[in-house]
């Protein structure tokens, strides 16, 4: 089966995968790639250049900027947010000229940032750039994760901190 | 009077009380409850089986989940998040289809969480599922709850921590 | 060059200034006030009375209330979250009529907030009312702002502390 585009939704990349769904109010721009049977709920915005996977879960009012790669079977839940510079300051500025236009108007450096096959983001949780969250790690709701995960490793807290591990299925695990 | 649905709102319910104000792109889903008096702000997703109470504030950007249940008068800040899945991974992995799919493809257990009469949760705060916040209790702004929240109380932080007792109109009490 | 405004947008504000890109699913109240040269990204709420300077970025899913006032240059990540409210209650209970309608309906104290010159806050952070995030501050992603943030700051955490200072690039500067 085709995809399903919600009438309200905004989708302006023809890279999309069967079977999934994009709903209403949501924005994906050109140049932008989702694999085969994702759901991708309201309100989400999704930047030229993403790669996500098959069968990835995006909930609402998440955004998901240009140097962000998303695997296969990730679960990001409702207002995560991604970032892809370390320093953020406003393009607009002419005192950051030097560090946002040198080459052209797009050419600054973003850190990237790789969610891992099967890893989930809980709701609300804040993903820095320029790391790794590991193979079906779990980062707990209103987390900001500020290092790499290791698979299957169970994070919580500001910054992040190690808390156990988890299954496949989310469950924590002994140590 | 009838309701105000703004026309750029998507409403699919028609169970919306008395003098609601339904704002700009936001997203009721079919088999929503929503009383008299509220005002639900411009992108606020709600899914299907959610009940609403009376005289409710939801500002912008919150999604409420099936299995979440606000009651009359609460408050709900911008950019809060809730949940209904204590351990969320993709329902589009087949490796999840036991959790997931067992009877059909909606039965899946969803942890319930109850809002309680005339709660306020402060911006950008984070709501575990299973849990209740009680009878006029306040979530400080950006706390992430993980547990019950008693009548009258104040919780901050992440984990939310016990801060001290409000009044109904949200004031500090001696404890 | 006349503000460029998407097609999606609801902009009902004519106080937009040149140069100024107004994104998508945006919505803007009349009474508002925008400076030149900003880029103002999609699902941005800004509310009636509010003023924004020039050459300032606003991404994703923010919401700016009446009582912020957003200087010049500055940049405001994703899902940040604004407050005007130091003790949220829902104006639709009877019982909170002496606090928001004593004189009209729209009468109510809000706590004024300012973001000065050049200065950034970070994904998802939170921005408590009635302070001031000063000059080229920065808050880190998550960060919850509870007291006025000084010149040049670096904060975060929740409730967000000091972490060191930086320069107007971004980049820490020695203490």
């Amino acid at each position: 089966m085709p995809p399903y585009l919600h009438p309200q939704a905004l989708v302006e990349s023809e890279q999309i995968g069967d079977n999934t769904k994009i709903w209403a109010f949501t924005h994906i721009l050109p140049g932008v790639t989702i694999g085969e049977n994702c759901n991708i709920c309201d309100y989400v915005f999704i930047e030229s250049g993403v790669t996500i996977g098959k069968g990835v879960t995006i909930k609402t009012h998440v955004s998901v900027w240009t140097g962000v790669t998303i695997e296969d079977y990730c679960f990001i839940g409702p207002n995560v947010a991604f970032t892809n510079d370390l320093y953020p300051r406003s393009h607009r500025n002419p005192e950051m000229q030097e560090r946002y236009f040198t080459s052209d108007d797009d050419s600054w450096y973003r850190a990237p940032t790789l969610i891992a096959e099967g890893a989930s983001l809980g709701a609300n949780s804040t993903i820095l750039c320029g790391l790794t969250v590991g193979y079906y790690a779990m980062v707990a709701a209103g987390a900001v994760v500020t290092r790499d995960i290791k698979p299957f490793e169970l994070v919580g807290g500001v910054p992040a901190r190690h808390l156990g591990w988890v299954d496949k299925q989310g469950r924590k695990t002994l140590d």
